[in-house]
């Protein structure tokens, strides 16, 4: 299985890209394309070429990282992406990765291996792991900021389709993120949808409020891409001060000499703040266009890059895109 | 300084209501009135009255907590909600705190105690301490679910002198709560309040995503009443496991009789945890409406009452609905 990556994306390409790209091609047993300028990818990975599977595909062009999209897309068909999403468009890679700019990746991906049919809206589904036991899906965490109810049922659809394939989970259950327990909550958007996804044949356990996605109630959590997009970033944030605050624990604790401290990172929050941290997954899966991409942060480095590997090898193992395809989901009727 | 206080409304209520009261009494040097069914209330609180400025309004009729706000207020005219807030209205109370319905304070609040001039939607302002500096505010955390760009302007608005009130800052920063920190982010909502606030007086400093809401970028987080209930409930879910796992840690820790744990709670982790607890202000206020009304959360227990007290003796004081009042806001022109 060849993984393309773009080592032209993100904030710390190429070097993170690149040592990520060698940890994960070690621990998944995968190809990795490295694709980005090949002057720059020579000097940093030349010599694992041959090894461990690391190719270059040369890409002359990078996209900013807060352009506008569709001008990257159009005026730099040589770009990382573009290439990147070409080498699934052309069946070379099994799924793209890219830390670059999310908007570029979208549209490049709609552009080029186009929406699946029947999706109108591909979404980004994130994985989100706050609690010790199972994650959840937040679907759609950013690509549509503004929804129909007919978005949000196509987003349980897709997010069914790929809690099964990821979580091997038999029957998700999709939870509508919403601003009320009871039915008739919400807004314009969330009280419409609430009405289709009862029609469905999908899991649907009703309304859920922002405080049950660390309670393990439902497997996917059901929004649209501007509410998730912030729901994802809170989370994020929280994640972070509880990391600055575990290191100032830490600086004091190693000052006083105190025992113990291990005990209590690793069996509580230790693992709290390993599974708020998006660096956990590496990345989140654009579903409804047909070919696997993974999205991962800005912010990534190494070992989220790697761990974004592993999450496009077991997508790309399990097919999702092509399952996607396969799927025969029951059309939802627009709302006006 | 009398405050009216709600001893019907929420889940642990009358006792745990009763409990706070008499704690917020001595704490902060203020009278509270008990609202509440006489018979039952004298039972409890009947040995305070006369001392610590306890004292007792009979309200026959309660307002169940998930029935429907509207028929609520129209058939329960002698509930603990009305009556406590026709308390306001009169002048015997300087302000009204429930953890009952918050649909049916708010409701109630509109019709008896009626919006102020200029304000078309009367929003609640949640205060957030997550990081270790100071808090922010989050208007509207949950009165509208749908809204325009010019109620988004309202909000600000308010929240400029609510938090000039309560935490006394000079120019409070204004951040739009958005999917993206450039100009021309956001959905259609966000994109006309945006371009909105630019033209208004107000200290703002344009859009800021939901990590920021912990990195103490600005003191108001402007959002809709949707996106901010999400937004608050999710932050109230980490806080929750994070207390949970935080039980677990000192279970464990005293298992093993570990020592230099407090220190590491107390300095980190134990501090935030209290600043993301909800109990630690107790209570949200309304504001747009002509007095003091202090909701708070309905899982609320003696601490998170007590404190609520503290919030509202700290608004009554600083007169924040007549600041409201004699504000001259800017008036906002309807974006279509």
């Amino acid at each position: 299985m060849i993984i393309a990556l773009d080592a032209a994306g993100g904030d710390y390409a190429p070097h993170e890209v690149v040592k990520g790209a060698i940890k994960g091609a070690q621990e998944y047993g995968v190809e990795i394309a490295l694709v980005g300028r090949k002057d720059i990818l020579y000097v940093l990975a030349g010599r694992y070429l041959g090894k461990l599977g690391i190719s270059i595909v040369d890409a002359s062009q990078v996209v900013d990282s807060h352009g506008s999209p569709i001008e990257a897309v159009r005026n730099k068909p040589d770009s990382s992406i573009s290439v990147g999403i070409n080498l699934v468009k052309t069946g070379v890679a099994s799924a793209f990765i890219s830390a670059g700019n999310t908007g570029a990746v979208f549209y490049s991906s709609l552009v080029t291996l186009g929406k699946i049919k029947g999706i109108d809206r591909p979404a980004i589904a994130s994985i989100i792991n706050i609690h010790t036991a199972t994650p959840v899906l937040l679907i759609d965490s950013g690509a549509n900021a503004d929804c129909r109810p007919e978005h949000l049922v196509q987003f349980a659809q897709l997010g069914t389709t790929y809690a099964k394939a990821i979580f091997g989970i038999d029957s998700p259950r999709i939870g509508l993120l919403n601003n009320g327990e009871e039915e008739g909550k919400g807004n314009r958007l969330t009280k419409a949808s609430y009405r289709l996804l009862k029609k469905t044949g999908l899991n649907f356990i009703g309304n859920i409020e922002g405080h049950d996605i660390s309670r393990e109630r439902c497997d996917v959590v059901v929004t649209d891409g501007f509410t998730g997009n912030i729901v994802l970033k809170t989370v994020e944030g929280l994640g972070e001060t509880f990391l600055k605050l575990r290191q100032v624990g830490q600086i004091l604790s190693n000052a006083y000499q105190i025992q113990g401290r291990a005990l209590l990172i690793d069996v509580g929050l230790g693992s709290l703040i390993k599974r708020i941290d998006y660096r956990q997954y590496g990345g989140a899966c654009l579903l409804g266009v047909n070919g696997n991409v993974i999205i991962s942060h800005g912010r990534s480095q190494a070992t989220a890059i790697k761990n974004a590997i592993g999450l496009a090898k077991r997508t790309a193992e399990q097919h999702v895109s092509q399952k996607i395809q396969e799927e025969t989901y029951e059309p939802v009727a627009p709302v006006e």
